[in-house]
């Protein structure tokens, strides 16, 4: 291979197309990838429709698996120390947070970086090295990047499964409200958000999980796939109804120990508090974009003396953790039959399905 | 003194009459105290005003500090395992948690106790031993009460010059959200919760502390006695203007570290919200009462990473605390003056004076 | 039914006797609970051999689980607001905190309460009720006593198997240092509260649980109920060589995450402090009796960082959380064949197979 | 200036010498200050003593203030946020994570990370910059560097007053172990790191903080300046002694809430842990030092069910914090008089003062 092929996004609400850019070098500390699977996420749909403020053109695909085709100068190990050999199949996070603002330093969560740099959404196709997106045949992964070695455990199909609502689900639910053993917890949302966080719930030792969601289909699939203990399948029913069906399914009806809003649907928020028990916590995982206000009743959080949590994006650790956790979370849930595959020339096709729901996790193969 | 007076609520939206009961003797386990000064609290005026649900007539008071009149068989020592006799100066709890319940067993968090019995609130003056609440001469203190002696350094006049404010405080900003040494504090309120969460956000090391409220007069109080950095006094300000003004006041405009609810207003939180920097944390410490919804944008919670905490009422341990930290904020804020006294046949007046904002802190004295 | 049975200590060094006792009436707030299975501990062997402080004669047995069989005035439900009614399956925890000294508090730690009662241990048989442990027929659980009702996926059976150490683990593991997802533990010594803290890491999702302890036929144990995930078997190694075992099956033999010790072997803790990572935890929670000093370089635990709790005990909460876990624990590890079964009348027996190790855990049947 | 001078350390136990170097540029990202004040550290000593595995020659002085003298490209910012320009005072972080490590991504505390840069110890004087220690004129702060401006209300000379204890105690005691408001806090120690951990130990709102130490002219010291509450001079007391004095100073006699060790002295460690309370925390923040294994009884840390942590040097974000606190810490206790200055050439004289302990705080100015 001389050149290497990569999916681009040259203009809002057009289709993408594959183009061709020279096979690059890895720069010193950086890796070059060939790519197995690029994931397909919501978010690629919304930037497909311009409504985020990105650089153009750029080659879509945050999510990645791949090997390594070529390590920089000074790169022998992954970020855990592991050492890395050209043909060592690996992940690798999708952001790299600058090290050097305020929130990197003073506050210490790079998640809350203002100059993070992230594949396949704000980087210029039109700027050297070009790869900087997993829809492709390679992908330069520049120095200071999270690159996790994946063993037999891991298989790559099961790593892109999840996509980036792994080390998202990953930051919000273990790092800001981990779930503690014989909880009880309910889940708000089955996207793939919401799928994570009700198999890292179990992970963790909950007692009970309640997935709360729709559609049937999806439903279905967290069923039979032991994602959840309890599902409730929301079609139809009013928000009173949704939440008297799950209070019935905590202790003494009181309310569960944590509450996870992965919907993205603000008044899912005031649901959700009425679902906590006095004393619990809520995680606001999903509020992702600006839907503006909706009614919240603050009372409630005094008088049951939450703790309501936000969490925003995830870092370097939340990649690591996330692929450490990928073995288990595959011998217990099975991950590898979520993916369904496209061909990198059919970019666009995956993006439809992954708009129109009719995939639970669309990706691109080179 | 073979009988004991005491101000008895019997009707609601009626005043208040003082009545006479015999004087009893302490049970096993409690302990009869003269009462010094029992606090008037805004609480206070809600009960008059029929706002809560209690039995009637009640001996009203649920802030007190008085002198040991009596000790009940079996009680040597006060809630710190300090020696307590005869005439010894003493403040109380104004609760006692039920040790039994979910709340107080399970999740091991008594503020949250279902079976809460409260001096002056929800105990009938018709049942033995009647005397219940402080404004009187004297109050029988059930064994189970907290009871912490009190040293020169705490003078009883200090003591109720916070009431029932001081361990609120205790029990949320310190228990809840505790300062950092260095941070950016926000308050939004200057009632005597946000005076108090104030003090304690200086006491433990805030870098600088905001207090943002009305009317002028409080805020002067406020700077007169030190308690807050710096002061906006929000008449006739905007909600914008509000948070423009507090936030110029933050490292780099970026928010605070903290901010501290203390209004009882529910548009208050989503300013509140807007005065977090990225990674803070928000206490609605103030929303005690139930006023419905307001509108709140829960994207700010996810984009910005929050910590949003309630805190409700308080327990045993939050009095001690109180009560261990009236010398050093009593040296550092002068708390003695804030009080104003009023005589037991007076209490209509000083019930009064509360409703109106007339005085920042009245008691009631035998 | 008019008497009681039970098994009592009237001697140290000298064999339990079975004597009968008047069937007591439950006090107001107490439950009378015929006993299914009383538990043998490590510390009754010690209690019978003189090695603590407590008044004879006494009634053993401070793990038990039974039926109801008499509610005293007053209560009708258990510690979690679960109904109550004569016949129910119980379990309850050994102790009650006296709510009152500064630890109750002002520390809120019960477990470190100054004034426990302890049934089977500090509870003489000559005062009434008499019937206070659980070696018995019947047990008179006094008012304040933690009485969980077991749900029919909470086997008795399985819930005497870990006996104490079943709370004792949950108070240590999960309240003080508990494990995070995908985390390696090792756990140091394989007696009861060694296996109930390798379940519970594993509950709690640590990717790795590495078990180093003996003898041989408890390995053996652990191993085929699934208790840990790895096994050093430490019979003829040298501590050096434990260590180095131990370290190999850690991430980059860098150490782990978190280390617990539960040997109650005073050198195990330098040996423990080496087998933690730089940033990890090290809990302390086996060494119960005073065995004296031993050597610890403290340059280890600045130059790692390390977290080293200790954990005393447990409380209420510890109790109703041990009986929530339950049915998940037997689901995942089998508890039930753990036990060994002995006669009320061969309490004698049932403690010389506890001391001499001959089997995992003897309990004692009415 | 086209040259600067530097104090290098050549050769093990020989005097240090100043040499000439040519001024370089700041690269990209970096910045060039002229120094004010470079500290002289217990470190220093130990390095000219060959006790640390260093690179000669090296430019010695970890701690440092001055002014810009030239900004790198892309400079424009400190660590805060703030603008920077040539002439402002500044601080810097003596050391610079990699970022890349397991301990800086995995385990996110960059004070562990296994790479650091670290100023004045081991950078080689050969290698370019050469300028790379604060015993010079200017010293070149790498890209990557903490930088904080410094306002009026931080005077250089209160900055490096507490040198590195500043940030090494702000990591220990703010970062592992905060000191509550009301606490009673013990600090073992009155060398630089004792002085600070009592005085951000008072900061944090602690009721009262012990001093114990030697020798009485370090406690005279202390006392004047209004750090630490009471004050415990140790020399000729024992163990024992040193024991009971400092208990009888906390509340009825239990121990501390907090102590914190800060002697060095491995025998300070089972001492520290006698004058815990029940539930109590021990921080070990002064064994930096490797002087093996000491006595200490671990029933101790099980019976009072102790929290015990190490605390390892520091990183970016404690820098960053140290500065933005020194503004109270020097209004409280008066910071500036502890300086005693040596000029740049008497350098070998600083180092004397230091090993001797003639002064509180020596420091070299250019």
């Amino acid at each position: 291979m001389t050149d290497a092929r990569a999916v681009v996004l040259s203009e809002f609400d057009q289709p993408v197309r594959l183009e061709t850019f020279p096979m690059p070098e890895p720069a010193p500390g950086a890796v070059l990838a060939e790519v197995e699977f690029g994931g397909v996420c919501g978010t690629d749909v919304h930037l497909q429709a311009g409504r985020l403020p990105i650089p153009l053109p750029v080659v879509l695909g945050h999510e990645g698996v791949g090997r390594v085709r070529a390590l920089g100068e000074g790169v022998d190990r992954d970020s855990l120390g592991v050492e890395l050999r050209v043909g060592d199949a690996i992940s690798w996070g999708s952001n790299i947070a600058c090290g050097q603002c305020v929130y990197c330093r003073d506050v210490a969560e790079p998640s809350l970086c203002e100059n993070r740099r992230v594949y396949g959404i704000n980087r210029s196709a039109d700027v050297a090295p070009h790869l900087t997106g997993s829809w492709a045949d390679v992908i330069h992964l520049d120095a200071g990047s999270t690159i996790v070695r994946l063993g037999e455990d891991a298989p790559s199909r099961a790593v892109i499964a999840l996509g980036c609502a792994g080390p998202t689900t990953v930051h919000g639910v273990l790092g800001q409200t981990p779930p503690g053993v014989g909880e009880t917890v309910i889940v708000q949302g089955a996207g793939p958000v919401g799928l994570a966080a009700a198999m890292y719930a179990q992970l963790a030792g909950a007692a009970r999980v309640v997935l709360v969601g729709a559609p049937a289909g999806r439903i279905d699939v967290a069923r039979s796939h032991g994602i959840g203990d309890e599902h409730i399948e929301i079609s139809g029913l009013s928000a009173a109804d949704r939440v008297a069906a799950a209070l019935e399914l905590t202790p003494g009806g009181r309310g569960a120990d944590l509450v996870i809003e992965c919907t993205g649907v603000p008044p899912a928020v005031a649901e959700g508090i009425d679902l906590c028990r006095a004393g619990g916590r809520y995680l606001v995982l999903g509020q992702y974009t600006d839907h503006g206000p909706t009614p919240v009743n603050p009372h409630l959080i005094t008088r049951k003396q939450l703790e309501v949590r936000g969490s925003w994006a995830f870092s370097a650790r939340d990649v690591v953790q996330y692929c450490r956790t990928v073995p288990v979370l595959n011998a217990r849930f099975e991950l590898e039959p979520l993916v369904t595959e496209f061909g990198l020339a059919d970019a666009q096709d995956a993006l439809d399905a992954a708009r129109e729901g009719r995939v639970v996790k669309a990706v691109v193969a080179a």
